[in-house]
């Protein structure tokens, strides 16, 4: 097989092992695969040498949609506030869907997110790279005055957490809103700086 | 027994209890925790009636030092920005300490938490109502303008939610920090009102 035959494959494999672990609400093999797809074992060894790279294709389906949305995100020319919007409540939705779509297979997909998160590395460095950009375009703008750029992607990672952790959005769903994600987004926009305002303040609660 | 005996047994077991399941890694019973303490098991049925009052017991028992750091702060007369840090830092500080001191345990709280969380209720009812006490005080000095109070406290504890929920904590302990924690209040102050300043839009992303 050629190489494209084979990225054909392991596409087509992965989409097949989603709709079995749907099904079955458990985590997929090759040998399992294999069976439920009536075909030799060795054939698809071809496709995946290891149990691994069939996770890892898995990983790539899932993912697939959200990074266009991100790639369609980035392409815009949208301010800098529009645009990170859009960075998060895309994906967001996109998570969402696949939660009240099917809250089961979501949960599965959490936890296996948990165990291999190897696998999901690459995605979430996109995504972080990506965020780097806007942080910088917010900063050509003003905005974010003063942060070192990883500070505030952190910063800005953790601030939305509920919108992009599948966890999170398992568990708090309804309480999740555009609306509200826009809010945080504005706060970022408007109150996200180097400085805490005195937050921390300098002395012991005691001495208030 | 006194109600007041029963009272200082069922938090003496608790404890037991929660030396036990450190020991162990595994949830405690009733009948596991009378052979660890070799005692009658009749005699803990006095004290714990159903298997869900020893639960909840052992969630009392965890949540007792959080919820006296949060009625410290409360009874402080800081100023509202230097408050509702000190509400989020005290507790991330302890739930850090009891994640560091063991990973594993804590991670069996996090799971109890999710099978047995109308035990947890109460607590996270009383500091949502002391949240929504601040967040008052926050704006009788003109921060969070516009709010409600219910749709302000939603967005809080959305934006702080890596530093307060157990989950997120045993997950990226090594990104967080009071430094951030402390920006993070800090642009909800300066930067959280009730309009997004944009970040919606009003047009498609197309249109850009």
């Amino acid at each position: 097989m050629s190489e494209k035959e084979i990225d054909e494959l392991r596409s087509r494999f992965a989409r097949e092992a989603m709709a079995l672990m749907e099904r079955t609400g458990e985590e997929v093999t090759r040998t399992r695969l294999a069976a439920e797809l009536k075909i030799a074992r060795a054939r698809l060894d071809v496709v995946f040498p290891d149990e691994g790279d069939l996770l890892e294709a898995v990983t790539g389906e899932w993912f697939a949609p959200k990074l266009a949305v991100m790639d369609e995100v980035m392409a815009s020319d949208l301010p800098p506030r529009r645009k990170m919007y859009e960075f998060f409540a895309r994906r967001f939705r996109l998570l969402r869907q696949n939660f009240r779509d099917d809250p089961a297979t979501f949960n599965l997909y959490v936890e296996m997110g948990e165990r291999y998160f190897e696998y999901a590395r690459s995605y979430i460095d996109l995504a972080d790279h990506y965020l780097c950009e806007l942080i910088a375009e917010a900063q050509a703008d003003g905005f974010l005055a003063g942060l070192e750029v990883d500070t505030a992607m952190s910063l800005i990672n953790q601030m939305v957490n509920c919108y992009l952790q599948p966890y999170m959005i398992a568990m708090i769903d309804d309480r999740l809103s555009e609306e509200k994600l826009a809010l945080i987004v504005g706060a970022i926009f408007d109150g996200l700086d180097a400085k805490d305002g005195g937050a921390r303040g300098t002395q012991d609660i005691r001495a208030a």
